[in-house]
Parts: C-alpha cells; sequence; structure tokens
C-alpha cells in the first residue's frame, strides 16, 4: 500500500517534486491550497506524512510553518533539499511582448526580482501557487499572463517557456521537512540532526548560557530565531536547529536545557541530508 | 514644509494609521504597492522617509523586509507600535449569509483564522493589501466578498462592519520602523535602542562568545535571527536587536563587535518606543 502523503500546492509544484524525490515516484499525493489544510490533514488522518517548506536559502525560514508545527505538536521526521529554478511559462504562442502581468506565489516573484525588474512594464500580481497559476493559465487559455514555475508544471500544464532559468541567485534551496501527526521511531545512528524550541526567563545572558553548553555539548548550531509566544506579545521562544556527531552528545544536550530552559520540548530528531556546496 | 512619506499600502492601510500617528495628521502620504516600491522611492529621494512594517507579535518577523532593509543599506531611525484591530467588511446591506469568498493580506486572514475556521463555508482568498480589498468592493460594489481591513478603512470605502476585531488574539501588536536613506543624527541620549547585523566564522561557540560579550555589555537581547547569506546559501547572517541603559555600554558593544566578527553593520539606532504590556 502507498504512504498518503500531503504537499502544498498542487500537481507540478514543488512540494509534488519533493514527495516524489522522497518517497518515490509511484507516492499518493494528496494536494492542500494551505499549509493550515495540509496540517488539518495529518492531524484528521487523511494522510499519514506531510511535505512542508521551512527554509528558503534566499528569502530564509517560513515563519508561520514553524509555529503551526509548533502549535499542533507535529513531528518533523526527515528533510529534504531542492534546489529551485524558476521559469516564465506562457499559452503556446504568447511571445514576452504579449504579456501585461506575471501570477505566482510571492517568495517565487521575491526570488525573480532582477529580471522582473528588466520587465517594468509587466504588472506582478501575488498568486497562492506557482503551479496553480500555470494550471488556471492553461485550462481557461488565458492570454497577455504569464506564470513563474518549475519545469515540471510547463510540461504538465502544456505552457510555452519563454524565459527559462529566470531566478536571479542561481544556487537556491528550498529545505523541505517531512512531518507525521505520531513520532516515528529513527534509529540512533541514524540521528545527527534535531530541531528544538524553548523558552528562558528575561535574565540578561540566558540565551548565551545555554549556547554556551550546547557548545560545549559539541552541538552545531545551524540556526536559531527568536519567535514570539503566542499568547504573550513580545516574550520570545528560540527554535534552533543543530547537528552532531555523537546522540549521546546529544543526549546530553537535551538533559541540560530540560534543566536550564523554562520549557523545552524536541520539534523533530532525523537524518540530516543537506547536499555539500558545489 | 510637510515631510513625504512613503507608506505600503493605499489610504485606510495600517502603515496609513502609523504614518499619521508618528508624524502627525498633515502629513503627506505616498502610496507603494509593494515593499519594494517602498524602498524605490526612498533610494530615488521621491520620499524622505519611508513606515514599514517588520514584526508583528502573533507571525512573527517579516523576514524579507530586514533583507530588503539590509541589502539598500537603508537606516532605521526610529520605530511605532500599532495595536492591530480586524474587522470584517462588506457592502452596505449584505450580511454574513451572503458572503462566499473573504480577500485580504495573508498575515491578516492568519491573523482572523479562529473566527474563518466557524465559517468554514466562506473560501479566503490571498490578496496584495487590507485596505485595497476594502477600496475594490466600494468601488466595484462587489457582492458576496468580504474583505478584512481596519475601522479607517471600512470609515474611508463607506463599508458595513459586520464583524468587528475578529482577530484571534486581541493582543495583536505590529511593530513598524521608519526608514531613511541617509542615517539622522539622533542624539546620544535619546538612544537606547539598536538593530545590528553580524557575520562570524563557522566555528563551534562562535555565537555564544559573541553574545557572552553583549551579556557582559549589559546589552538586553530582544530579538535574535540567523538569515541566510545571500549568494552563498546555507551561510547565516545574524540579525539582533539590544535594548540598553547606557550609550557607553553600547559603544564598547559596537567596538568589540568589530573585532570579533567577521562582518558587522548598525542597521540603526534609535529610541524605543514599545509600550508596556497592558
Amino acid at each position: 500500500m502507498e504512504i498518503k502523503v500531503a504537499i502544498q500546492g498542487i500537481k507540478g509544484s514543488f512540494h509534488h517534486q519533493v514527495a516524489q524525490e522522497y518517497f518515490g515516484e509511484g507516492v499518493e499525493i494528496h494536494p492542500c491550497l494551505s499549509f493550515e489544510e495540509l496540517v488539518d490533514s495529518l492531524l484528521s488522518g487523511k494522510t499519514e506524512q506531510a511535505v512542508m517548506a521551512i527554509e528558503n536559502s534566499i528569502a530564509g525560514p517560513i515563519i508561520p510553518n514553524y509555529a503551526l508545527i509548533d502549535k499542533n505538536n507535529l513531528h518533523i521526521i526527515g528533510e529534504h533539499y531542492l534546489r529551485i529554478h524558476q521559469n516564465l511559462m506562457v499559452l503556446p504562442g504568447q511571445k514576452i511582448e504579449d504579456i501585461s502581468e506575471v501570477h505566482s506565489h510571492p517568495m517565487a516573484l521575491l526570488q525573480c526580482m532582477d529580471f522582473l525588474k528588466k520587465h517594468p512594464n509587466i504588472k506582478l500580481v501575488e498568486d497562492k501557487d506557482t503551479a496553480e497559476t500555470a494550471r488556471r493559465i492553461k485550462e481557461n487559455s488565458i492570454k497577455g499572463i504569464a506564470a513563474i514555475a518549475s519545469k515540471t508544471a510547463a510540461k504538465m500544464y502544456e505552457l510555452d517557456i519563454i524565459a527559462p532559468e529566470i531566478q536571479t541567485i542561481n544556487d537556491n534551496m528550498t529545505r523541505f521537512v517531512i512531518l507525521k501527526k505520531e513520532n516515528s521511531f529513527v534509529p540512533q545512528q541514524d540521528i545527527n540532526r534535531a530541531s528544538l524550541k524553548f523558552e528562558l526567563d528575561h535574565k540578561r545572558g540566558s540565551l548565551a548560557a545555554v549556547l554556551n553548553v550546547m557548545s560545549d555539548c559539541k552541538m552545531n548550531l545551524t540556526k536559531i530565531q527568536s519567535l514570539p509566544k503566542i499568547e504573550t506579545p513580545w516574550k520570545y521562544s528560540f527554535f534552533v536547529d543543530v547537528t552532531f556527531d555523537n546522540y549521546s552528545d546529544y543526549a546530553k544536550t537535551k538533559s541540560l536545557l530540560e534543566i536550564m530552559a523554562e520549557y523545552f520540548k524536541v520539534l523533530g530528531e532525523y537524518k540530516n541530508t543537506k547536499p555539500l556546496a558545489e
């Protein structure tokens, strides 16, 4: 039986591509129109796993998704990195001179800003999804509007790519996490990365003290961010990602954080799959 | 002569409200349809100052705006906090049963998610701006679609509020920064807050070492976040905000950061205006 996997967006989206690369071509996809819908699909048991974009090497962390994982006590059981290539696509026969608007996801528009600034006569319109715009252009034979999306989307919705790879930065990667409602057993020897959340009291130096301990325990901090605590404005939680060589070092870090932090929670322990820089 | 101030969004937006509270009712407003346009308006000299939302007490930091300030070397010369009240508004005569879609900015939709989940028959549609949707409903006499926006927008575009204050969390504040192209002279005795950016080498413990120094210098860290370094994926810069009592402590911190960090930059030195919790 195939695993049922929730993705954000429709078929042809980058989430779809990640699901295929991570679970295999035959994976059963459940498209969701928002990240909230994706979380609901996991919580209700409609799907067993979900693919969620969490961080982009240019635009940074996708903050509301951290909050969604935390609030709903989801478990990160894996990660996957995808190099993002964006393409300008139109209904076959249309040329760039015919285009008055380009519709895409705000993040995709942002990623292609240098290209788009060279075409100031083309109006930018934010849309919910990259592939969804491509699908709509095809289905309604819309002229004068271009989509920015993946090659997969162009192929799936039979659009012509009139400007390939228009992303400003070539080395643009997005990190996706694989989520489950219940935690999975991952063998300790396969774990070398963890996502943690903690809250500290407001004494000056409390964050430095925690980071000292983490450094002493040989944790490599790969990301840190303070996020407001819901319901108590301007009090912050800290979200950190660490990588490590020995699980025993990490186990020790957890014990110490339990003692030092006012609140401590593991969002996920999993295998680091970050590709090496080229 | 009135100061020309760029705001994101149109008249009736929260940015408009902040501009009026910060500069006074008579301020000359230049509406911009995107944050990029707002930055361009400052850089080209079309406006002298700009108001930019930077952080929300629920949704967290608005990451791309940090990148815009940094990339364009803008200066933060002040800040302003606004308590956000969201309202559901429609063309006069329309009732909630008549509404099939609600259009608003993604952040506004997110802030009202509990209310919206009680009305699952109303489809959520992301839009560029809260006030802009209100204006469009009025101008085109659109039935069946509601906007989520401020009371100011309802008044300005003559819409009926059918559900007031529908934000999930009542104590929802947004922090705005006041930006200039060139730095302003702010007297040292008025400065008790700074926004800093630094980059560190990848030695384990380097962030802890910097935070120790900041703590020793009596800096209160009010926010920290690692953001990817553009052009070098997965290398991080750190953005921190600090408050302090004595400028001399802060001056010492700056000198030490110049030595310790691979790269160090002040995004702004200004007066902390954060209201006390109620």
